[in-house]
């Protein structure tokens, strides 16, 4: 059975204590997760005592974003090893969680790898969970430092192709701190231009059908007090045609071998508006996205969700008193996420079609930027030697 | 003040009824609309009694879709001469409501020049009130008998455009039985195409904020039977990539003399994705939507509307009990687009940008269909000819 309960911040931000962290009270060692629903109206932990409930977090995006579901899944296989559960069956139910997100894999691997060596060796149960938790904490830092880089590389690349430097830049989906174990991926880059004082305007694509613009990007922009407008999706094509969009910064879930990028459903059009307005389409994300076994934006899996993401609507928020809820057990702010019935707003038995994920071929992106520097054009090639150069040298 | 007041359809369909008729009970004249807003959770009639209340529920869009605001807006000049307002005053009320949409400044104008002329030729109040509402209601036959002719032109020009005779279409917003005296624009002529067998498929838009597709769109489709499919409106980027579009039909709101065509926003990312991926972009709206004193479509005034129609969410609908309202004050179901606070999605203070349409240019747009004929290339040589043509031409 999933063990979950909810608990409170008292006091203490998320940006002090990230999205996510291990803790080890006496009852034995947790996950403990920002409820990623429950915001913005709350801010509200989780704390997940076993796998299936990281899994169902996981899936009920709880807890999502490219490189922090590595990290995730990392934990969870620590978490499985320090429980004393079965570490293979953990790894392939953390790995089975959301299809299309390759660091989820990759973290899952990682952690189950660490734990295999450890055993390898001889190590007994306790000192192969320590194995597999110092993998996982390993992870977690290198994301972070990744973030870090990326941002760099990232305003490098802002100020190269253009000069001037006041920003106008849309985003879609959330890729700030909420999604990793440093301050994220494009909306790093947005951040560290914001520093810099060469961010004008941070346009934040509301992201239909879960809204993680509007409840999280505008989130993260109010906390770091970054100009922004929200808006919905299909309106960014009259500011790109108006000339109000300097350039577009987006993640990446899994990027393939031939430089194809899948993303939040959403970011396949807006590189077309890009291109069409010759608007530079970035692609942000460590280079651990890549995936060499997908062959081509074709190969890649494209995970079909509920159609009741879009046919119902969230229930209400819960009223919007910061880490204002009570112990005990969550309701369920986005229900439609969760799969538990929300206010119809089709009429009853429409079917819906609910991709998660949309993919743009290599073409379509100008540049995709990792910790590792930046791939311009984006070819097959040039994707081929940054992943050579990031399996081989060591972050510095 | 605005007086108004919900009615049950008592077993009695809107496909019978209409979105909007007149009516005359001993109290007096009354303009009778099927409440969109509160589709398709129920089937309740909104009875305006004056024409403050037309205007709020064309402002909450209670009644909304370019040709039905000119036939509501020609009946509201109706109802101002009947109940002895000042006509000129209601006309410009009226003809505020809504910016953007030509149609209604057109019925407007058209009801109360006949009064005028009623009155210029020495009619009393009770004849020159008679007179408005014959020309009202000859708006509304025109407009029923435009639907026809535009569904046949459409219709042809699809055999035309895709030959083979099975045609997925995309439609964007709602453009049916509810925004016109008849079948529609756009919706139209994708029934046309479904009633002779030739529609495969008709996606439809969910069209953010205010959801008409979801709402509307979905709800006109399976009343016809029509097989049909709802997405986000960001997810039809992946359809056209995967070939899964025949053709694009939208209804328009404005029609600048160059052919630049205003309609809902997202209707320009479409016309994009369209062009890219050579795909007909198809708008369909009768003549009186061109404008010729709109020179381009820089030119067009586009409506902003409430930032709180992206920042909250609709209150949850009522029970879905087809005309299962008690009469009585109704209930707005729609909260964002009346104005009323609604859940909060996005943090407390977030700004959003709400344009209500977008223009695409003419070089975008494959062909205009008109009850006219079809304009193809879309020019303003084209537009001035369509025009000349149909302020000329007697309806046959």
């Amino acid at each position: 059975m999933a063990d979950q309960y909810a608990q409170t911040l008292d006091g203490e931000q998320p940006s002090a204590t990230g999205p996510l962290r291990w803790e080890e009270p006496p009852e034995g060692p947790v996950v403990v997760l920002l409820d990623q629903r429950r915001l913005p109206a709350e801010e509200v932990e989780l704390v997940c005592t076993d796998v299936p409930a990281l899994v169902d977090a996981i899936r009920t995006l709880a807890v999502r974003g490219a490189p922090l579901l590595g990290i995730a899944g990392a934990y969870g296989v620590a978490l499985a090893a320090a429980r004393g559960y079965d570490v293979a069956e953990a790894a392939s139910l953390l790995e089975g969680a959301r299809p299309t997100a390759v660091n989820l894999g990759h973290g899952v691997r990682r952690a189950a790898e660490a734990y295999g060596t450890a055993v390898g060796r001889g190590a007994d149960v306790r000192q192969a969970a320590a194995a597999v938790l110092a993998e996982a904490r390993r992870l977690h830092r290198e994301d972070a430092e990744a973030s870090e880089r990326m941002a760099r590389h990232g305003l490098a690349l802002l100020d190269e192709l253009l000069p001037g430097g006041s920003h106008r830049i849309l985003t879609h989906c959330n890729t700030g701190r909420l999604v990793s174990g440093g301050e994220g991926t494009a909306f790093a880059v947005a951040l560290a231009a914001h520093r810099v004082g060469r961010l004008r305007h941070l346009w934040v694509d509301e992201t239909r059908p879960l809204l993680q613009g509007a409840r999280l990007t505008a989130y993260e922009a109010a906390r770091n007090g970054m100009a922004h407008t929200l808006l919905t999706d299909s309106a960014a094509g009259s500011l790109f045609a108006s000339g109000e969009v300097d350039a577009v910064l987006i993640g990446a879930d899994r990027i393939a071998a031939d430089g194809s990028v899948a993303n939040k459903v959403g970011s396949y059009p807006l590189a077309v508006l890009a291109r069409y307005h010759h608007v530079p389409f970035i692609v942000v994300a460590p280079s651990t996205t890549v995936d060499l076994e997908t062959r081509d934006g074709a190969s890649i899996e494209v995970e079909q969700r509920s159609g009741r993401e879009v046919t119902e609507l969230p229930g209400p928020l819960a009223p919007a008193t910061a880490a204002g809820a009570a112990a005990g057990p969550v309701p369920r702010v986005f229900e439609a996420a969760s799969g538990v019935s929300g206010a119809l707003v089709a009429p009853v038995g429409t079917r819906a079609h609910n991709p998660a994920f949309d993919v743009t071929p290599p073409e379509l992106v100008t540049a995709v930027v990792t910790e590792e520097g930046v791939v311009s054009p984006v070819t097959g090639a040039g994707i081929a030697e940054l992943c050579a150069r990031s399996r081989q040298v060591t972050i510095s």
